[in-house]
C-alpha cells in the first residue's frame, strides 16, 4: 500500500488534455496495490483509477495486460476497462513512468469469506476463461515450474531461518512436481492471482475482479487451484470442503472440466501453494527492516500445501 | 501516507447502518494524511471521506474539531461537513478507533505556487477568521510558546547532529521570542496549519481547506504569519513578496488588519518558522530508520527564521 510517484496537479492537467475525459476534479493516491501507484480520479466525465507502473513490472508486458483488460471488458467480464487517449492509445506517460487509466469499480473485496463468495468466484472465474478464449496475444507464466526453481535456489540458503527443515522439504517438493506437473491440460489466459482482495463485491455479486499483473498463459485448472488455495480455507488453516464444492460446481456450471483437468487438480493445487509459499518466503528473507508493509505469513502455504499433499483423488475438493 | 486501521466490508456495513447513507458502494483508503486512517467512501447517496482517528490524536480534542467544522460549514467555509449519524452524533466508533464521517471535497492542492493561489488563500484565511468568530469553544494551542520549549528541550541535545550550532540559534531564539512575544491581539480559532497541501483549488478558486487538526484559539494573525511561511517563499527558498503582498491585500478585503497586528508580524513570522522548525526536527531526530514517509527538512525552517530576523517593519511583507 503506498504512492511511489507523486502526481502533481498541473502534470495531471496536461496529461488528461489528451483525453476527452474533462477536466480533473479530483486525483487521491489510493492505498491499494504494492507494485504499483494508484490514484482514484474523478473528471467531469466520471471516477476512474489512474496508475503509474512502477519498477517491479516489466514495460514490455504492459500492452499484453492492457489489451487483455480490452478483450474481457468487450465481453462482459467485470474488469477495469482502459480508457482510451484522443489518439487511441491506452498505455501513456505521466510523470516518467509507464500510465494507465482504467475505469473504476464498486464493490469492496470481502474480508470475511462466505460460501456464497465461492459460489459467485468459481462462476466469475469460469466466465473469464471463456472470454479470454479467442483472445490474441499470449505471456508466459513466469511463476511456474522455471520460476519456482529460480526462486526456490535464491531462498534455499536462509529457509530454514523461517522453519527448520523448510529448504529440504521445499526442494523435495519442487522435484517431486518437477516429475508430476501434468504436459497437456487445457490451457488458455489465467488470471493467476484471484485472491480475495483482487475481488469486488457488491452483495453476494461479483462486481469487479482487479489485478491482472500476473495474468499470463497457463492451464485453466491451475487458476482454479490458486482460487481453492485463496478461497476455501478457513482463518485456523483448515480446509472447508462446502466452499470447494460450490466453487467448482459453479465454474463447471459455466465451462466444464474433463477428465484430465480433475485428476490433475492434487498437483495442480500443491503447485499452487508452492508458488505462493516461495513467493513469500522470498518477500520475508528480502523484506527491509522497519518497512510499512508487513510480509505475509508463508508457512500459512506451507500448512496448505501440506494439505493438499494428502489428497489422492479430486473428491476430496468435493468435486461432483 | 498511510491506512493503520483496516476497516473490513462487513463491519462497515453495520456501521453504515446507523447513517442515512445508504448503502456502501465503495471505500478505499487514501494516502493522505500521516496522523489518521481515511477512507475515501462511496455510498448509494454520495461520496464522503471516513477517517479512524488513530493514536497521535487525543480522542477529547475530536469534539471541539468536529464542532467547529459544524461550525464553519454552516457559515459557509469549503471546510469537510461532519455528517450525523441517525441519532444526531458525528463523533462515533469504528474498529475499535473514533470515528467520523465528512462530506468530500472537489479540487487538488497546488504542488507549484502562483500568486494567484496566494490571493486566494489570503481571502479564504481572513473568511474561515471572520465565520469561527462566533465559534463558542475554546482550544489551546499546544504548540505555542511552552509547547515549543518542551519541543527544544528533547531535541536540544542532539539538534547539532542536523547542524553546527543548531541548538545554540535555537535557544537563543525562543529566548528572544519569549520576551517579545505580543501579550494582547486580536484573538480567535486559527487553522493553524493552512499549507499547500491542505488546501484544495479548482482552477484559481479555493475548493476546500482541510485537516483542522491544529486548529485552536491563538492571535489570528499567528494563522497569516503561518501562512506567510507556508506560501509565499520559492522553492529556492527566497521570499517572493508580490506572493505576500497579494495574500495580506485579500486578507484585509475581508477582514482589517489593525496596527498592532501589523507591527508584530515579524515576530509571529519568526514564531511561525521556529514551531515548523522544532517539529520538523523532532520528527528527523526520531525517524524509524527505513520507514516509508521520508521526514521533511528542519533547515528549510531555520533559512526562513533567518529571514524573518532581518525584517524589522512589516512592510517589508508587502503591507501597503
Amino acid at each position: 500500500m503506498a504512492v511511489y510517484t507523486d502526481v502533481p496537479d498541473d502534470e495531471l492537467r496536461v496529461f488528461l488534455a489528451d483525453y476527452a475525459l474533462g477536466e480533473p476534479i479530483s486525483c487521491k493516491g489510493i492505498a491499494e496495490g504494492v507494485e504499483n501507484s494508484n490514484y482514484l480520479l474523478r473528471t467531469e466525465r466520471g471516477t476512474y483509477i489512474l496508475t503509474l507502473y512502477e519498477k517491479r513490472v516489466d514495460p514490455a508486458d504492459l500492452p499484453f495486460f492492457l489489451a487483455l483488460l480490452d478483450h474481457l471488458a468487450g465481453k462482459g467480464v467485470a474488469c477495469p476497462t482502459p480508457i482510451h487517449a484522443k489518439d487511441g492509445t491506452a498505455l501513456r506517460q505521466l510523470c516518467g513512468r509507464p500510465a494507465a487509466i482504467v475505469s473504476f469499480l464498486d464493490g469492496m473485496w470481502p474480508r470475511r469469506i462466505e460460501a456464497q463468495h465461492c459460489t459467485a468466484i468459481g462462476g466469475a472465474l469460469a466466465q473469464l476463461h471463456r472470454a479470454a478464449d479467442d483472445f490474441g496475444s499470449t505471456r508466459a507464466n513466469a511463476l511456474s515450474l522455471e520460476g519456482w526453481r529460480k526462486l526456490y535456489q535464491s531462498c534455499a540458503a536462509r529457509a530454514d531461518e523461517i522453519a527448520p527443515g523448510l529448504a529440504q522439504e521445499l526442494g523435495e517438493e519442487l522435484d517431486t512436481l518437477t516429475r508430476l506437473w501434468p504436459k497437456t491440460l487445457p490451457a488458455g489466459v489465467i488470471h493467476a492471482d484471484l485472491f480475495p482482495d483482487n475481488v469486488f463485491f457488491r452483495g453476494s455479486a461479483v462486481s469487479g475482479l482487479i489485478d491482472f499483473y500476473f495474468a499470463c498463459n497457463d492451464f485453466l485448472a491451475y487458476d482454479i487451484a490458486i482460487c481453492l488455495n485463496a478461497w476455501c480455507f478457513e482463518a485456523d488453516r483448515s480446509f472447508n470442503v462446502t466452499k470447494a464444492k460450490l466453487l467448482l460446481r459453479n465454474y463447471r456450471a459455466t465451462r466444464e472440466l474433463t477428465r484430465e483437468e480433475m485428476d490433475a487438480l492434487p498437483i495442480l493445487a500443491r503447485g499452487s501453494a508452492l508458488r505462493f509459499l516461495l513467493t513469500r518466503l522470498y518477500d520475508r528473507l528480502n523484506h527491509p527492516p522497519g518497512a510499512l508493509v508487513k510480509p505475509k505469513d508463508p508457512l500459512e502455504y506451507r500448512q496448505k500445501l501440506r494439505f493438499h499433499r494428502g489428497i489422492t483423488r479430486a473428491s476430496a475438493y468435493g468435486l461432483e
